[in-house]
């Protein structure tokens, strides 16, 4: 065991026990089981149950007493049983050397038990078991098909594969999150809901997701961290790597006390934790739209550490808004090349001015946002764009999305989209995200989350210059 | 005529001709005619086109060659013909005695045809004629089915009929909030599109506004104000009756030289009007999601000027970044009687606990979130609710749905729902918000409303005292 306990038998085991598979339909453990069918998990199912006979079968499968009579090797135990029979459990799961265990189970600390949690904390330690929980949803990885969520799967949108992980102290924001994903069209990679960081806590998940390959961004909603140093050593190394977008629950005195209540946690001082986020280039989130908001831009679009931003527009008033929260948001408005300026005044009408935000009227077709874009994604005077489409007017329909999904997944310059509206702006709005074209519902969100970007990127970009110049030395 | 146009020639008339009416499907006369029959309008219609011969008829029509021909009552002619020919078509309108004018051409001075536009006046002030426009949408009125928009309809969703009214100086802006009103599920009453308030302005759609009885709620986009004098002496007696939420566009440096350039607004400084917004009451929105967001809550929930808010949530996390959310908005979390605690005690399960924000876990059915309701909307320690109403949980449904409407439309306390989520919420958030409970996406927004709800009750109740004192004197 290193530093960092590795969670790959957590989220990618060859075998599964399910501590509370139980025939009734009811319960958290044959949900949980049958969710294993659900997403075709491939590896072999175990389910436990204290009551079992010997000709006991749960789903079909054979039923043991306990995880020692199993006798094969367990990748990963999942506990879903109450409290007072986890410490038994957890100590049986030791002795059969299993080599991971996540418990749903709640009860413990978040309740007051903090003795209950410090006798699984003893016996954890003592078998050396990596431990995900208590009072977590666990893990769910689209890839390997391990999802040990017990909520009713037809509440929750499920997200396609993608490069974003996320990782939840709290139980209800994760499962809120993962429905908002799914619903803001961009892929998971892996979801971890950790409850009471028992054992395995928020060092552990950002060391793991800092080097897991298949994520690309992290998102991590914490209350309070454990060990905090740790934490700050994991974050110095991770963020250089990847972005990792944070919101922290607790950070008044009204949130803090809170979150002591739900997670056990002490939250700490807003002020110490923004100190920490802005010092090792955590990206803070101050509510879960922007968390969203900024994870779409960063698993889709190139960074760009300058920060002239080229508007274009087909309604003007819009147009004025982005300007303004270009402005509020420490971005400088693109003053255009004269090349440019000469490229499009050849194919934009008349009544197109030049100057920035580019008003194209409300007629702009297919051809003028794609004549637009692809004049500025050359002009070296453009860091990035801003493509403002409102599909209440009448030249935008499906070809104005399809133009922009082109361009935005070409150019090396980052795009956002503000498309607000209903039913007919939500089909094309769909359609850019599935391909990886961040689309937002106002100018002000879409301006944040080009400001996160550049933020980051220069963050990123100091650090390995530092990172260059201690190498020389 | 008074001080401020009348509009109700314009919002309600008996008879409107349509300059520009054409056979041909693509010319905008024929969209807003065609718009006419769609909603149902139920007065007479008379198209207007220059080479209309003796026996043409347009929608099977009559049609004229000019206004000057009909010699019937025109309330409302609507113009919709090239800039060129505007001015001679106006100055028929004042010859026929038509009773208003919009006009939806544009080419005028918001392309720096500033001289143009001053004969417009001239001919309009000659005759006394309320001109709305150019350069706008024009006007919607969904009780008198009047609606000269000419936008594609599939592509816009109808709002129902409410008490919002909403005037946009900008028309991309206007349709774009059209669409998302029917997204947040409240009803509008009227929709003005003004443009470049060449003869009607501002003031005097504020003035008409602030006095209409079907408008309980005014939503106001603005880049510049003509007569400012004016339109503080409205806002000061309008803002006292009823809610005015303001949106600025061109508070920047940036953002101003672009309104400038859209409708030749000039924007003036963001602290000036700033100043000018919070003196007289406005409720200022910063983004078209925030004016959408205030406009829900103003329009169905009741005033208070206390803030002492009760949290409930069926997810522990949320719980904790709605107390964070409290605090960052200046509101107060309140602390229950212990009358309320103890009738609470007596149908919670002992896992939960009385403190604030109240955690009733994730299996919270309706008859928690019923007797949960109960009790504190009868607590005199409770001003406001704020319901945290998660979907993705085992506990919640369309019972829980149900209950909040039952609770959220009889009690004397605003309530605020926050409900995130994909497929599954939506569905329940929509059924809740066309009963008229305010639902939001995230603690942060609803929090913000609610703080925008306690200052102008308290902004009002101060102004009422002051009226009071004034007339004792």
């Amino acid at each position: 065991m290193g530093k960092y306990y590795n969670l790959d038998n957590m989220l990618k085991p060859k075998s599964v026990a399910i501590i509370g598979a139980s025939q009734n339909p009811e319960k958290v453990g044959h949900i949980i089981m049958q969710n294993y069918f659900n997403v075709g998990y491939s590896g072999d199912i175990y389910p436990v149950n204290a009551s079992a006979l010997k000709d006991t079968s749960i789903l079909g499968k054979k039923a043991f007493k306990s995880v020692l009579d199993i006798k094969r090797q367990i990748d990963l135990a999942v506990i879903a049983i109450p409290a007072k029979f986890v410490l038994q459990a957890l100590e049986e799961c030791g002795k059969a050397k299993v080599k991971s265990v996540i418990i749903v189970s709640s009860g413990f600390s978040e309740v007051g038990d903090a003795a209950l949690q410090d006798k699984l904390v003893e016996v954890a330690k003592r078998y050396e078991l990596p431990v995900l929980g208590p009072n977590c949803l666990g893990v769910m990885d689209l890839r390997s098909r391990v999802d040990t969520m017990f909520l009713p799967t037809f509440k929750i949108d499920k997200p396609s594969i993608g490069g974003v992980s996320f990782a939840s102290q709290s139980g209800a924001v994760g499962s809120t999150v993962l429905d908002l994903i799914s619903h803001e069209n961009f892929g998971l990679s892996k979801f971890i809901s950790y409850g009471n960081a028992m054992v395995i806590d928020e060092a552990d998940i950002l060391n793991y997701l800092g080097h897991d390959p298949d994520t690309k961004v992290i998102i991590f909603y914490i209350e309070g961290v454990k060990r905090g140093k740790k934490f700050i050593e994991v974050a110095k190394e991770v963020t250089k790597l990847k972005p990792v977008i944070i919101i922290k629950g607790g950070i008044t005195p009204a949130g803090s006390s809170a979150a002591h209540s739900h997670t056990a946690s002490l939250a700490g001082s807003y002020a110490a934790y923004e100190a920490v986020f802005e010092q090792y280039g955590f990206i803070q989130a101050k509510s879960l739209d922007e968390m969203l908001y900024y994870a779409k831009i960063f698993v889709a679009q190139p960074l760009t550490t300058k920060k002239r931003v080229a508007i274009i527009t087909n309604g003007g008033g819009v147009g004025v808004l982005a300007a303004d929260s270009l402005y509020l948001n420490g971005l400088d408005m693109a003053e255009l090349s004269d090349e440019a300026k000469k490229a499009l005044r050849k194919v934009m009408p008349p009544i197109v001015n030049m100057s920035m935000p580019m008003d194209m009227a409300g007629d702009a077709d297919d051809k003028r946002f794609g004549a637009a874009i692809d004049v500025l994604s050359k002009d070296p005077e453009v860091d990035a764009l801003m493509i403002i489409s409102l599909f209440q007017t009448p030249g935008a329909d499906s070809r104005v999305a399809s133009t922009i999904i082109k361009y935005g997944t070409e150019i090396n310059k980052p795009i956002v989209v503000v498309s607000p509206g209903g039913s007919y702006a939500e089909v094309h709005n769909n359609m850019m995200e599935s391909s990886g074209v961040p689309v937002y519902p106002s100018p002000e969100d879409a301006a944040k989350a080009l400001a996160a970007l550049v933020k980051y990127a220069k963050y990123k970009q100091r650090n390995e210059k530092v990172g260059k110049a201690a190498k020389k030395k």
